[in-house]
């Protein structure tokens, strides 16, 4: 398993698909940390160009991680060991480099079943393989085009039975991960 | 589809086992909503005993129904007018019979392996068959056993690659609704 997950605050767009940093939303640090710890993945990096941003999770994360949430609750330590803040996708990038001796593989979520590349087991398969891979996540309303445009494959949108489309970023990544990584103990 | 999903604030553990009152968390009526518009659930009760936590959750409804929230995040009202607040789980089992003319069967997830008493594939078959189906999620630290006890089947608890078990509740949802509602465009 070589699987890393980055979840993106820029480039991202807004509600009228102006490009912009979002903020960090605390609550995505700690379900994105927990569903990535159950999963196997190997790191959760939290991109923002913002130093104010970073050194604020920074702050969250040794609260967590050495101060007083550590003892209280430990299980949160366990899955905020994984997070990482970064500056860009391209740093991001550069770790994973420096870590696996490769440069990982971008994948993406697509946002139409035509653009898709790559089927959920084709996806299944690769990750058994154990090259890097770098799953990426936009916050806001999505990933700019650019960093659309860079990833290596794109998997199908997710789909339940409606044409409804406005998951959060949360709910996406617990369901990519499970998709990709859950064990169903079936019968 | 006739599937309904309840997320109870009582009765509940807390982390030394103790049957709480969980506060409602803002987050999960949106995530959850949000996810159950996605897979064509009927309807979202949220179950807490508290008046005055029905009330806020009533307030906090009507602006995204019927206040500013309405205009500015369509999509948001949507999915929130799924929501409906229930003082207790046998309220919500009358709405739905009533609403049925039948008794919905009950759902959980269990907390181990060994109990799981219906697979996903089985649900997923009984889902098809359509007769009423409510699936329970619980806040704080899970469901007390007297509601487990009274489910009609349990499924496989959520494992990923690791023995590590505190997914979000929100996140939990998300990946159960998937499992037995999702759509997978494969290849």
């Amino acid at each position: 398993m070589n699987v890393h997950v980055a979840l993106l605050h820029y480039p991202v767009y807004n509600r009228q698909r102006q490009i912009i940093v979002s903020a960090f939303t605390n609550l995505d640090i700690h379900d994105i940390a927990r569903a990535a710890l159950t999963y196997g993945v190997s790191r959760f990096y939290l991109v923002t160009p913002l130093e104010d941003q970073r050194q604020l999770i920074e702050r969250l994360l040794s609260h967590w991680r050495e101060g007083y949430g550590s003892t209280r609750h430990p299980e949160r330590k366990q899955a905020l060991e994984l997070v990482t803040p970064a500056a860009s996708l391209a740093e991001v990038v550069g770790i994973i480099e420096t870590d696996c001796g490769q440069k990982p593989e971008l994948l993406v979520t697509s946002a139409s079943l035509a653009e898709a590349t790559l089927s959920y087991s084709q996806a299944r398969e690769k990750i058994n393989q154990g090259n890097p891979l770098l799953i990426l996540f936009g916050t806001g309303w999505g990933l700019a085009e650019e960093v659309l445009a860079m990833a290596d494959s794109r998997l199908a949108p997710i789909r339940g039975l409606s044409d409804y489309n406005h998951l959060s970023v949360r709910s996406a990544v617990a369901i990519i991960l499970d998709r990709l990584m859950g064990r169903i103990n079936d019968g």
